[in-house]
């Protein structure tokens, strides 16, 4: 029997790596730096999620439960690696609780930091309290409190959607997308919509990538079914004139200024890298791509492999993910870091 | 040990899947119908793949040889299956050979259909020679030959690439997004100003969907390093004046009529489901979703199942997909699998 396998994170890519190994008999141990299990969706409280249209605390739940009781896997939370020596087969993990791991193999799936909209501030959010982030939006849906507005309680009659605040913005050192976006706030959108009937909701974009499927279940649907309308523009501010706020920009489609109150403006606020991503990169002595982000191999052969053998990586580590590929990645992390360990353990025993 | 699972197709997806199985020491079997492996890539003759750069001989080759040679993997090509019985842990596949298969499990990787650009005639494939599609511009690529017009040989000074050609198009049937054409035709795009420095090469486009890394690794770099120029365009149609091919439309940012006169015009062709989904659909008792894909299950806890107990799907099967991805979900499938084979292998021993 090969040594157990390391799963650094405990969001959905973590989650989905530890159950994986479980399932064909391989132990493994999670090392979650916060205090419980669940990743992003469940420590940021995220509301239905795309494409499942599931509840994060039910789906994302349900799979911190299935951890939580399986024999094979042992959790370590509120808890980090500060040091990670070895090779394949034959690694040694020392813990900031003082606990030492030998282990086969890592798996990393330490996520993204959400990006953080005062580095925006052009765009309103700090300074006016009804512009709010998705991630604030996926609280008031997952709360059960509804959409109202911070500053009165109010429910909002009109709703702007800026996307692509932190992504695909040079000015501010975040060139990447981040593919979900775009999709999470259609979702959004349809939300507001069914809670508010009388509500107006506009998403401003660039380009929309609803891609694959997305195209038909989310931009389609809730332009037709919703009445949730698009308007490809440039902003250029988010302003107040005391009563409401006002989006300032420019119809890139017609060519002319727009300037249009609303009662909530919400940021769809992109994937920074972790922002540990340097203190992980420096423990476990492996490389960051040039956004900031884990590098991993982009061959055939090495997907899912960190620059470091025995190292892997999955999910938004590594860039920009949705939840769906995260899990996907996870799982071919885990089989593919399961094949290293077992080669490792035979070449030690050897 | 239980029995061996069958995988279906041998694109990426089914070899990725069969290898992740015999590298956890699991038997797998690969029906492939065409007379040889490695599935669209190496059968309408890819160049350089995206995002790994890689030459679709050697990456997906690679992964070819891998199979043909690993002692736990049996092939069968040029072969169907033609009647699926049975239940987890113990099913019967037989085989257009005459062959009967006993399978603990089945992953589906039965891939996609290229659509046939006759089908959208407005835009001049079929009728004019040098309308060509993305596959015949990686053949020209990857064969060596380089870009040429069809009709006299000679190289295109001016080439136009649509995007969206059989996607996003409803008044065709094909309202979904394929994914991954953006990108591709950016690679493309960039291929081309590279072997021709002095070709002007222009992309038509509704929304630029290069989602996540893509977007800098591909969408700035092709504009930015090669020159590439981004028109946001409704094509009407594609006519000749005997001399030149002209691309008539309308520039949606300025919302002004455009003709102009190209070398070449290549159509970034979309991903159709499976022609014989249907056919797959009965054989494996597995319902496809609306728009003709395999359907699966989006809940978390099912994600890569069919709709039948024991029979798992992966990549452009499901949806329109890209090579990485339908390589993560194959592992991801095959875990599932192995996972579920091994249940009803003690359940049937029980």
């Amino acid at each position: 029997m090969s040594k157990p396998i390391l799963v650094v994170g405990g969001g959905p890519a973590g989650l989905a790596a530890a159950s994986a190994l479980a399932g064909i008999g391989q132990n493994a141990i999670v090392v979650e730096k916060e205090p419980r299990l669940g990743g992003a969706p469940i420590l940021s409280g995220y509301a239905k999620l795309v494409p499942s249209g599931e509840w994060a605390k039910d789906a994302i739940g349900g799979m911190v439960n299935r951890v939580e009781s399986d024999p094979l896997v042992k959790r370590y939370t509120g808890c980090t690696v500060t040091d990670f020596s070895g090779g394949p087969g034959a690694f040694r993990a020392q813990l900031s609780s003082g606990v030492a791991l030998d282990v086969g193999a890592a798996i990393l799936c330490t996520g993204f930091t959400h990006f953080d909209s005062v580095n925006k501030p052009e765009w309103g959010f700090g300074t006016f309290p009804d512009v709010v982030t998705t991630t604030q939006v996926e609280q008031m849906l997952s709360s059960g409190r509804g959409i109202r507005c911070p500053s009165d309680g109010r429910k909002p009659q009109r709703v702007a959607i800026l996307l692509c605040v932190g992504s695909r913005d040079r000015q501010i050192g975040r060139e990447w997308c981040s593919k979900i976006c775009c999709t999470v706030s259609c979702n959004i959108a349809m939300e507001i919509r069914e809670e508010l009937p009388d509500c107006h909701v506009y998403i401003y974009y660039m380009d929309i990538r609803t891609y694959g499927l997305y195209e038909t279940n989310y931009y389609w649907k809730s332009q037709e079914q919703f009445k949730v309308k698009y308007i490809k523009a440039r902003i250029a501010e988010v302003t107040s004139d005391g009563q409401k706020l006002i989006v300032k920009g420019e119809d890139t489609l017609v060519k002319r200024p727009i300037t249009i109150p609303f009662d909530m403006v919400v940021h769809a606020i992109g994937m920074d890298p972790n922002v540990e991503n340097r203190s992980i990169a420096r423990i476990f002595g492996i490389g960051l791509e040039r956004h900031g982000f884990i590098a991993k191999g982009s061959s055939y052969g090495s997907l899912g492999e960190a620059t470091r053998p025995g190292v892997f990586v999955a999910g938004a580590a590594a860039g920009p993910e949705t939840i769906d590929d995260s899990i996907a990645q996870a799982k071919a992390a885990a089989m593919a870091a399961f094949a290293c360990a077992s080669r490792g353990h035979s070449a030690a025993a050897a």
